[in-house]
């Protein structure tokens, strides 16, 4: 390709918004554009790199024994609506109807597209399993979207399903899909660690992620020293250590508390330990359920663990007035003790408390009155919750149940897989196979995912440097960054336009030429930096009939004798 | 491919609804399923051919120096209405908002984003002329969608987008593309006739489509036995013979005619030539406007060259109320004499005329009132048409303007390519590149485009006997179809699977193998002349050592040894 020819040249200077290193150097270097926020072109260089993952991507699923097909992008919202997808997947979504009233989902994913398919064939125990998977646009309205490729609202996915008689067939391919994703990033240049995390709104009952470690990573995740455990912070497990349950069981006492709402004034007035007390966390969720999460105060209420364990998909915290009005308590004082005897009639409360709280005799914390305090409060004598679970956040420091220290880190998840099991199989009719007995069951299932787009940002963000990207092999758009200088001079023009053929139609080697006539050295050079491209090779006045040849990397070029190209 | 495990096997019947043989084969042999009306799923056997095509005009394309990039499925609407294709487009187009209430159009085709996209960069002469496409899903909101990958509403187009600094650079382009497109068609075995047709809400001057004659297509063309002419009806022009020009003027008379509506019923009334009649067909656009559309008696009117002439993207017919109570005619009396001075004075009405009425003389028909006509009216004399020009359906027998006669053929247009010239350069604000004296123009465009499901079906329908598909080789989805029988037999069943490793590990061909044990000789044979690869190897008890070898065409099949394989 000639770089004069090209469309998408490098520019100078980058919108100010633009924060992240690789939504900045594939802005400046001509790779990408934005049309609207999160909705990006691919030019010419960055088309041929997601092309390129896109290749490796396939290859590795077709080696699997994987099948590549294609769904339609607009989902019959009838689909979504039988799995209750249209409420839990919430604002996300975007529908759209045709002219004859027909509405239609834009596709996120496409779990009910493929169990849909699938249930227009009579499958039996015979065609299993098999794995389907595409590579299609998503679309996902988030909020905001910054980042570039990295948090986009329409991006390529590789999507695959697979389908199994029974959840020993699925946990093979489940330890497969590990295998190939690794395998995947490995050939892309990503290090991935391979992390346990919440499932979202896909159902199921496990997942993974597989993570970049990243600065700029919006996934914060927990892994023991040794990485024999890695969670995401949504669902990270710990061991709550144990404090006073030698203690006896003291009697009740209402005290008076004139303090303000914090915890550490609670700890000051008292002057007892913050793990004595009890936090309160009053939410409501989706149903309009309000939810009250206690755990022992030296730990956070996890919001993703709360809602899995009250099987709620959307949750906010309780404003002030509901609390005074409706929980009939007070902000600040909250206590789980007598709460029910108080609320209204209408209301539905759930009282969630973590497991933390079995650790802890005599707590203390509010009585659901202004500036009243309640002390030797405990779990299942005083108060009996509705349900006692895992709902506190994960942080650095806490151990394992193995007693293996957590460290906390960041990254960017360019891949996950899900169990789904009998998730979306159960939920929609006819979602079954014919077992070897003739009976009807449903089947069992995985989903399994990767970003192109956020991996492509993801390669950037881990190789470049302050001059621009530096593309491992497999990904770079070209091989080879050939740059011409002092090309006014017929015989030079001459010589750069011969090897630059024969590169391209001997060699069969992918070149970026640079063959503009009007452009300083300093210019090519600092654009061949920016690109990114390994290779480097320069023919000039001074090179004669040798060729400069420098990779990216690399500060020191050398002088190579044309026959030394072909081992390139 | 173990056939076993494929998904998307054969079934044994279709929806009755399925007309055309494409969609009946495309679904009995497991290449496609209709997700709702219009979108379809394309199965793995699909995909491969439908990847095929991708392959073969993304090679054609880059040999031809296009450059590969993408855009995104959702266009700001703001762009459509900088163009006013919110408009001309009507119902075909889909919108759709965020959460943000921004709005978005269904990208049906992608000229104000890649135009858009161009604007963003600062280009100059030098950076022209380039062509820029991509392979994306297309969306068209067709009040019917019917005939499977023939006319969907969802479906990959490959679109692409030339910019120039003049038109003579542009028309190299367009012919360069004239030979690319004969050239993929080619590869994928399909004859192409270039047909002159319409831009409908492209805009630009003129354009061409590809045909496939069929006698299911949906595009009426016209060409000359020579085939130096070919066009589409609604832009296909012929000469009107003239008929009576010697004769004198005569006075005009109105007469009693006491007659029905119809033509044929004042031609039998007065006894004078159906070529002498002057057909009205009064008309409203878009805007409201009415227009009387006049030509000779033994011609019809074409409302797409009508559309291009008056300058509107819409039509429909008045209605009977309309002509007598705003127009204050009479159905079936109209007469452009005298029409401007008895409607309502609110109304504009434009006559447009086709040229055939200047080769008549003393023409008759109506007089604006019920059972009264006019004779010898005579153009420029009794009535002053707004508007002469094309407005003339052309038809079989019809004769170009060098007395070539035109042949009525049907086909399926698989391409087109367009002219666009300055039409969105013009509208689009900045979309100007710096000439080469520092002024700043607007630059010239051109665009091309291929549905690839249509291709894929138009390839079936040339390509098929009662059997089943007969695919080209460039298109089949794998190379050779193997099929085992007597597997039970372990002797057979190890040299069935030898075969298949020989064939794909060591050959590295593609094979689907039929490895079902449960299934009969007679559906495999059946299931293999229903999917259409162009080779079947059979090997069974009976064929010993060696090898059964059948072409999809052909009846004969022979014995082969093991060696000869290498060779298919």
């Amino acid at each position: 390709m000639r770089y004069s020819k090209l469309f998408g040249k490098t520019v100078k200077t980058v919108p100010q918004d633009i924060a992240f290193s690789s939504h900045k150097l594939l802005y400046k270097a001509g790779f990408i554009r934005e049309s609207t926020a999160g909705r990006y072109y691919l030019l010419p260089l960055g088309m041929k790199v997601h092309q390129k993952i896109q290749q490796i991507i396939k290859e590795e699923m077709d080696k699997s024994g994987a099948q590549e097909m294609i769904a339609p992008i607009l989902h019959p919202i009838e689909l979504w609506k039988e799995t209750n997808r249209t409420n839990s997947v919430g604002f996300e979504l975007m529908s759209v109807k045709d002219r004859n009233e027909a509405e239609f989902v834009l596709g996120g994913t496409a779990e009910e597209m493929l169990v849909d398919l699938v249930r227009k064939f009579q499958i039996s125990y015979r065609d299993l399993p098999f794995h389907l998977y595409q590579f299609s646009t998503k679309f996902r309205d988030e909020f905001r979207a910054r980042g570039g490729l990295l948090r986009a609202r329409e991006f390529v996915m590789k999507d695959g399903y697979s389908f199994h008689d029974s959840e020993v067939d699925f946990k093979k391919e489940y330890q497969k899909m590990k295998d190939v994703y690794k395998n995947i990033f490995e050939r892309l240049g990503l290090k991935t660690a391979i992390v346990e995390s919440d499932n979202g709104y896909i159902g199921g009952e496990y997942c993974h992620e597989f993570i970049v470690e990243s600065p700029i990573g919006e996934s914060k995740y927990l892994v023991t020293e040794d990485g024999s455990y890695a969670a995401h912070e949504d669902v990270a497990k710990f061991k709550r250590d144990e404090k006073n349950l030698d203690e006896s069981e003291k009697d009740m006492e209402e005290v008076e508390a004139v303090r303000g709402k914090t915890m550490e004034e609670g700890v000051k007035l008292h002057g007892k330990p913050l793990w004595q007390q009890i936090k309160d966390v009053l939410f409501v969720d989706e149903k309009g359920r309000f939810i009250l999460a206690i755990i022992r105060g030296d730990y956070d209420v996890n919001e993703v663990k709360l809602m899995h364990l009250i099987k709620a998909y959307r949750l906010r915290h309780a404003t002030g007035e509901e609390i005074k009005d409706k929980i009939h308590s007070e902000p600040g004082f909250i206590s789980p003790v007598g709460i029910k005897e108080i609320i209204d009639s209408s209301i539905e409360l759930v009282i969630a408390a973590d497991e933390s709280l079995l650790t802890v005799k005599n707590a203390y914390g509010g009585a659901n009155k202004k500036n009243r305090d309640l002390f030797n409060m405990n779990i299942n004598r005083d108060y009996k919750p509705d349900i006692i679970g895992d709902i506190a956040l994960a942080k650095a420091g806490y151990a394992t149940d193995g007693r293996k220290k957590l460290i906390e880190k960041r990254g960017i998840e360019v891949g996950n897989i899900f169990q789904l099991g009998f998730h979306y199989s159960s939920k929609m009719h006819d979602a079954c196979l014919t077992a070897d007995d003739g009976s009807k069951k449903p089947f069992y299932m995985g989903c399994y995912g990767i970003g192109l787009g956020r991996t492509l940002a993801t390669v950037v963000e881990v190789f470049h440097d302050e001059r621009g990207i530096i593309w491992p092999k497999n990904t770079s758009p070209y091989q080879i960054h050939l740059i011409g200088l002092d090309l006014k001079d017929e015989t030079v023009k001459k010589r750069a336009n011969e090897v630059y053929e024969l590169l391209t139609t001997n060699h069969k080697l992918d070149v970026l030429f640079d063959d503009r006539e009007a452009i300083s050295a300093g210019t090519k050079f600092t654009d061949c930096d920016l690109i990114g491209i390994p290779v480097r090779l320069v023919i000039s006045k001074k090179t004669g009939d040798k060729i400069e040849y420098k990779e990216r990397q690399s500060k020191e070029s050398s002088l190579l004798l044309e026959e030394v190209l072909s081992k390139i």
